[in-house]
């Protein structure tokens, strides 16, 4: 994979003198084309060896373009805060906006898998797992709009020691090289072998490496420079998507699903209901005050049709917890930030800390429930969506998270006796809309959406657990109850 | 102070139950009435003696109202990437935006210094110099629209014994009392000599303190629930404020300023540019590089003219550095959720931790330039914005930013030449706007708001540096020369 990088590519200074110029103005061009789109972001990976010319390219790709609308991050150890979370948490809060680049210098998604598989922390199985894992990152980055650039800087052993003894003769770069630099020297076959791997595994269609030899400056600097330039317009030339058609997704065969399999009958005289509930309240409240559960997190989503309870069931759980333990997390239309990132973005930035729970009164699954019947984005886009959520709720889970996420389903007639008692009762005419009776019309699509979210993300460690919320009691009660038995079996 | 908060206020178990649907049911169309009107955002400090059910009260509030619009705020302990920056950064970041509820718990801008002052660390006057400062910044919260409303619970010596000796001989409630408890018991008396001091001297008319007495529980809450419902409702009534009318600000009265006293002439040849480019920017590379400028951050305002080369200028100092070490923040227009927050807000989320450099193209004075010209803000608006923005920077300073502020000023003339230049030159086209033909037809008005701004925002700690750029080399090594004298100066 690296032969054709060591065979000693040369650029000389007339060469780079003449081309310089006429690349520089182009790219700057594409970008500023770019800002103006703000189609799309533009991530630009730089890995490769110690002593290859990382940081002198990055910064000259900034010099050559408008540094005001590039990112460059070079992520140290992670903080507290990211040591909470998942490993990803730190990536999506720097991700860049369309119309901006980012670029990864070291500490980005490929530092730790490498780092551990040096180190024998790990073997090659499991760092072909997460490969696998950013394979399915980058791809979802992709098809999310970004246009991702991948570049690994290599030397052959010569080279790098070249690199390094010339860098020492010089008093003015002599700081540049470390004891660990030779130390990683020592292991160059090693790490090649390791480098290797990762870019077979992660060389996907949408998201090629660009292997560079990084020798000679002056080649390198104007390979990676034509490489963005090239990818830029190409991808600035193709049209725009077309937008997306109304979902008419294929109608399920059979007339038995998991919705009209549960018994919306279900209910709850008053007195039971409210020995139940101070009796869960109670043990839910006992639970979060554990010394264990500072440990944990907890994730809990609520799904359900308009009016079927969801605001009331969240109260009935907050109130048996410390305010300062949980935080509750509407989720309406996209603010301009949020639009100009990846779906996922914005529920990432409430992923909680440890000892923390988070309640989100609707969530990702608007990809693949309201976005798919109203049409807001492609088919395709919600048909890839059930596996990036699977892939977000595993890492969360991996990471400790407790997820629960439930489903209020009520009949169509007590929809209608709700929205009119909205209409109705002092503070809760807020609560009814025209969106609410325009969707209220599209009932069938959306009870197919929600079979086919249930079919493809109930899960081993996200199960959905579906509520018959025809009677706000036994809805809370069940609540309660799921909550409660969740977070024991995790603690 | 505290007097009439021991003289054993209660209420009875009927009164309460008579009270409090009412007060639930008003405190909910209230808050829906904010959410739907979205025109401030309402800040509730809780603080006082522990013991005195601070939690109880917020868990109640809570749930009273809808908990998806309440963001209950406990910080603990600061994280590193909060340590980094000036004490105030943690509280900027989890304000709550316009129609939102944000309550402080533990943790808020009373508590350290407090603190501090109860364990005899500072005396006095520091205290007060402190106490000051969250004036002012309240006093800013509220200019800028927020509804804040500060509570201080308190019970006497006798009282709060008898609360500590209740929640022990309860099993379900004996864990909430703590030995930290008995300790602050013992020293009841002092805390409250601090705690009068406190209330005394940030008892605001924008933000006053309500003393409640705090041992019974009932009286306790239905008092705060009360008083947020009476605040919320007043200002719910007020009419919105009136859009601001464009500055017509008082003309200076003499010809002599001190942009008419720059030398505009000042230039310089290419190769002497050259030769000072490189060697200045070989001084601010090593100057980057020390030890101790990782101790360091460097805060960089450029402001000018349009069209006076800001972004050139930037271009030759971020050349100099590594692209991880700093970030260049361009402010254009604020987005959807900075513009539901403070107008500081989208500055305070770029401050930089240690080590660092951020390069502000236009900034936190476009208050008091391009909003106060333009008329986008009133003025009084604008007017308390140079003391808004000393104390920002004062802030800022003490924490160990360096700050330099330029700036570039042009004729109208040289910018006449540079508009009609940028209009036929290749990639210069897309930086020409109507925007900038319209906000030259109020040059006068400009210089006029530069001069202001100079006068009242140059100070000791963060200087102003009038740059002339009729010359593009002459203005970019003066902006070099003196960024790299401030930086050697604070090292």
């Amino acid at each position: 994979m690296f032969e054709s990088a060591e065979l000693g590519h040369r650029l000389s200074k007339d060469e780079y003198d003449s081309e310089e110029p006429r690349l520089r103005e182009a790219l700057l061009n594409a970008q500023y084309e770019l800002l103006k789109d703000v189609r799309f972001p533009v991530i630009i990976l730089v890995s490769g060896l110690d002593g290859s010319g990382k940081g002198d390219t990055i910064n000259l790709l900034n010099s050559w373009m408008d540094p005001r609308y590039i990112q460059t991050n070079a992520l140290g150890a992670p903080s507290e805060d990211e040591l909470e979370r998942p490993t990803m948490y730190r990536f999506w809060r720097v991700l860049p906006p369309r119309g901006r680049i980012g670029i990864f210098y070291y500490g980005s998604w490929y530092t730790r898998p490498i780092g551990e598989r040096m180190k024998g922390k790990t073997g090659n199985a499991e760092l072909d797992a997460k490969l696998d894992e950013i394979v399915r990152f980058e791809q979802m980055l992709t098809r999310e709009g970004a246009l991702v650039l991948k570049f690994w800087f290599h030397l052959s052993k010569k080279a790098q020691k070249a690199r390094f003894q010339a860098l020492e003769k010089d008093r003015a770069t002599r700081w540049r090289v470390t004891a660990t630099d030779w130390k990683h020297h020592a292991l160059h076959a090693k790490f090649s072998k390791v480098a290797e791997r990762v870019l077979r595994h992660t060389n996907s269609t949408e998201a090629p490496w660009t292997v560079v030899e990084a020798a000679d400056d002056r080649y390198r600097n104007i390979t990676v420079g034509q490489a963005v330039l090239d990818a830029l317009t190409r991808r600035l030339q193709q049209p725009a998507p077309a937008p997306p058609q109304t979902g008419r997704a294929p109608k399920r065969r059979n007339d038995l699903d998991v919705l009209k399999n549960l018994d919306l009958k279900a209910g709850l005289k008053k007195a039971e209901y409210e020995e139940r509930l101070a009796a869960l309240q109670g043990r839910l409240n006992r639970l979060t005050r554990r010394k264990r559960f500072e440990k944990l997190s907890v994730v809990t989503v609520f799904e359900g049709m308009d009016a079927a309870g969801k605001g009331g069931s969240i109260r009935r759980v907050t109130e048996a917890l410390n305010a300062r333990q949980y935080r509750v997390i509407p989720i309406a239309a996209p603010t301009e930030e949020e639009r100009a990132q990846p779906y996922l973005w914005r529920f990432w930035r409430h992923v909680p800390g440890r000892g923390r729970i988070v309640l989100f009164d609707r969530s990702w699954y608007g990809r693949v429930l309201v976005e798919r019947v109203e049409g807001f984005c492609s088919e395709p886009d919600w048909q890839r969506a059930y596996g990036e959520i699977n892939d977000f709720e595993e890492q969360l889970a991996r990471h400790g998270a407790v997820l629960v996420k439930f489903w209020l389903q009520i009949s169509a007639e007590e929809q209608l006796r709700r929205f009119k008692e909205r209409e109705v009762t002092g503070f809760k005419r807020h609560k009814i809309t025209d969106d609410d009776w325009r969707n209220r019309d599209k009932w069938p699509l959306y009870e197919q959406a929600v079979c086919d979210m249930i079919d493809r993300t109930s899960t081993d460690i996200a199960p959905w657990t579906l509520i018959a919320a025809e009677d706000k009691r036994h809805a809370r009660i069940a609540v309660l109850e799921t909550l409660c038995t969740r977070i024991e079996q995790a603690l």
